[in-house]
């Protein structure tokens, strides 16, 4: 590991620095006079970085050497996570799609059925919604739960719905196939360490104006727990336009690829925040290298109660479909399809 | 309330606000022939601009006439936030200081007496410490909060502490006498209701990235249990800029004690994130309108495990406070200082 | 037209307002009582938009009727802009490439060949550089200008090179087939108009923070001067993470193909700010819908004077042609190449 | 000078830095077995840091050594610049006011005689006009500055006005006593030039998402032309959040006192964008230690073309100029009044 110390540290802290590299193994060494660049020779382990990223003493890790973070490619290959039957990651393209919230029971299935016959190997759909307002509807909780059961056992399609509190985990951990953790829990770190714990895989959404380290180091907390089946999502980026809701970062799924063993997909939906932008940015997601989408899909907008301008219809998820075939297609990667075998009976 | 509706409504969706409008009472009637503009006759109540904004089919609330929510002035005058001695709000600016986190007993109770005796009125000090690794120091927990209790006792002096998960409510609501919701927490609403409902006063800190809109509305999640004691908390928003940690938005500041009847202060720490800069950033706090300051001091930066290069030592907290009542005085606002019965025995 | 007054307007800004209405030959008339909403009949020009936005009454203009600015797609086709064999817009994509700065004379031919052959139909390179510094290299100037016109004398592909000074737009004009504005040019308006009035295309980039728009209001500076010539150029914003160098707005790309009709094109080098990641934006930005791209390709980025880490290599560069026809044959569109006459000699 | 390399640099890249570092008269020598950090011993000059920040193979300039630019503290006292009777730095704190735009003679007059008689001791006013759209007014032009001679022939207040363009320099410079560089023409290296070498002092602007650097190294073009009468001004920067219209850094102001020599001043008025907030911002940028303010003052906001809802009435500039006096006798500096020989006649 190679640190840069801040300048003209005190000796106290230039001490606390040296104790801290020692009781965790290392040697250490200075490169220059001034004590501003600490070589530290030695085996790191993941928790390495933060212990020394706490030291007031220390300006930057310049170098973690071996101390990867679990998440870190370093060069592993692809984590593949399986939920049903998608697959994320591994040269694996699933997509999800569904309504924002759960709304009443006929709808969601007949929403189901529409995705599942073009091509979505998991259903979105929201029980408990996290919302600006406490005015607002927030969900229709447990009810909306006993839907989204209701719906997998006549389909089998994989579920993924939102947890937002931590109280919460098992309740919804019983019905769901894979915890969302919405852009607004990113930090919360209770629920994240619950979901690790439970162990079910875990779709987490990059908060709004969260680094691409800050949604790494949030996967690291459910990856701290034992569980590495986690898939990243990168939904928009808060900024000074409004010709979007928010600003779709490719760039952070290009860089994140590099930069992680763990699958990313992308959100169109809340990205573009209007529905006639969903299928242009859907295509950019892939084509800088998801893994997966996740799209608001409705039949009739206008019933709903949060967000509908930006659900497409089922016929925009079908060219969204045969557009990810296309360009995942370019680096032989595969999208993967339904077994039929529910939804055709 | 006045609403713009989106461009060439489909009559079902305007359908669908017409009955919404007439359900709470009021009468609509269109102001123009392409029926963008609908004016809605009646009287208001809290939740009926979000009633509307989640239709599909508006575009904007452009006028809410009396549908005022709870946090907004209105007219009214500030709301006092009375927390031990502490008094924010209604001409009383208030001094919070302490450690970012609770590390030893003794070091806590050495910091409370100097900054009491200096001029603060409440003591802060985190148990929980949310962070952005799991690797890093996350607190004392319960024993920091036992920490806390002990100096409370001894020193007479108020105390806020950050809570973090809604399980730990209860516990931390038996020791401090102000919930601290952090910058990370600002949309776990979970949390936000609960502390609302537990009743004792709340500051609350804007997010990274939070919109002044949503800062009030996550206010408005606590208002909406009953409990009125919220003190906002402007602590630097995330930018392009790496010169501070965080940028402190003073014109935030300005726009709040306009907008709202709650009281608001300034976090200089967090948003210099270097202890040079915390002194003019407390001042300029103070001459945007802010009803207090919350500020780490810590005696010796170099044992802190987190976030000490920002802490000031207690010589730098004392003159923050004297600039504090020059600036206060512009407006002949008053700085509450401690009564010192406790900490002068 | 319909606008949205300021609340409680003093009689004299609201006579102010009804006015002007009335001197650009509109009727006006309060659809309220509040006199909030003022509704203009008449026939609007492209310049009235603006004239009711820079009066202090005027809080917004809601719609703007007949008053369309000449960049606004208000039903009207692609424009196509041709340079030399390239076209943009109208289904027609065309790649630029070439060095970040033009450098010396035979390392610039055989990169105008390299790009040529591989189906880039114009070649990019600064002559004028702006630099952040004024100790950084600035460009070798009319040295730069004279290698360009060399090479594209030996081999037929158009020229693309930037002009920063109003002064330098005579000079610059006798060589390039199309002036190049730079994100910091964006708001140079002197320098919009002299383009403008000169008449050769115009290849615009949006400013790090500009918005939409911005970009498109000075695209209207160059357009108000009777050069409809103009392409757009989405380059990646400034944001809060580092993991790139700009955050390419994928989203503002699929809304300008909307919202206007001029031709879009997307820099991948500038935003990635990195070579691994040049070839994914690429794919992203043409998934988009962009009608093109600007690329830095160079042999050996070792030896370039500035932004060298974020050219690809020449093969680099065939591959993003290939996945530019195969994303862009998704809509049908057409790659524009190169007709080899002059490069097979 | 302190170099860290890019990781694995190519022997050729590396070669090429060595060979740059000794043709500058460094003695460079590695500190680390990687070769990735490069300690260079010698005698440092102003533009040696940005010609090896130019190099592909430079990843930071960790420490400059005593390559310090001229706009660097390093240990200088403040550079106090002086326009008229105005002094800005050195303790001497002076105001700006006067009309966003220069609309007519009397009105520019009484203007500047009421802002002169509170305490202004420069006048302010807009003869060319930055503007969005073409079709916003653009100033008064060669007519703005006639206005603008002659109010300082009967006033003796000195002048502070905007220049767009090169080509205008020489015509701006005959009238004004500063140059006003606006936010849009920051990155205008042209006419960074063009002022520094005119040699009157310059009034630069930060630009909509300039960064701190950015902002010191557009004032180093102007010191590189041996001009060293800059004063450097924080007018809010662009973010997500619409309760102001820009963002005013205090923190920049106060980390820039520390990082420069040069004087700062702060606009409250284009950061606010609303009369009622340009008081509290006003207060809060000396509170942050700017070493002047320049304020929109109009008697008559309603009759203004641009800009006009953020012009405060004189009564209001004089409430900001005793604001003023307290917050800066806190540090003991002194506001320059007016020496009213010419204003009392």
């Amino acid at each position: 590991m190679l640190l840069r110390l801040r300048k003209a540290l005190p000796p106290e802290q230039l001490q606390a620095v040296l104790e801290v590299a020692r009781e965790l193994g290392y040697a250490p060494r200075f490169l220059d006079e001034r004590h501003e660049l600490l070589q530290l020779d030695g085996v790191g382990r993941p928790d390495h970085r933060s212990r020394f990223e706490d030291l007031v003493g220390v300006a930057a890790v310049l170098d973690v050497g071996g101390a990867h973070e679990l998440h870190e490619r370093a060069g592993r290959p692809d984590t593949v996570v399986t939920v049903g039957e998608a697959r994320f990651g591994g040269g694996y393209v699933s997509l999800i799609a569904g309504p924002c919230a759960v709304e009443s029971g006929p709808r969601l299935l007949e929403i189901a059925r529409e995705v599942q016959k073009l091509g979505a190997t998991l259903l979105r759909g929201g029980a408990w919604k996290p919302r600006t307002s406490p005015y607002s509807f927030q969900g229709l909780k447990e009810d909306g739960l006993e839907h989204l059961r209701r719906v997998r056992a006549e389909t089998g399609i994989g579920i993924v719905t939102e947890v937002l509190d931590p109280r919460d985990v098992a309740t919804v951990g019983a019905v769901t196939d894979m915890f969302q953790i919405g852009a607004r829990s990113m930090h919360n770190t209770p629920l994240l360490v619950e979901v690790g714990r439970y162990g079910k895989p875990v779709l987490l959404k990059r908060s709004f104006s969260g680094t691409v380290r800050e949604l790494l180091l949030a996967a690291e907390f459910v990856l701290a727990q034992g569980n590495d089946q986690v898939v990243l999502c990168e939904r928009g980026v808060r900024s000074f336009d409004s010709s979007t809701r928010n600003l779709l970062d490719v760039g952070a799924v290009a860089h994140l690829k590099r930069a992680t063993h763990l699958p990313v997909i992308v959100d169109p939906s809340h990205a573009a925040g209007r529905s006639d932008l969903v299928r242009p940015l859907a295509r950019a997601g892939i084509a800088a290298g998801a893994d997966g989408l996740i799209v608001e899909v409705h039949p009739d907008p206008s019933e709903v109660h949060s967000d509908g301008s930006q659900a497409v219809l089922p016929a925009t998820f079908g060219e969204i479909v045969a557009d990810t075939r296309v360009i995942a297609g370019l680096d032989r990667r595969r999208v993967v399809g339904p077994s039929l075998s529910h939804a055709e009976r």
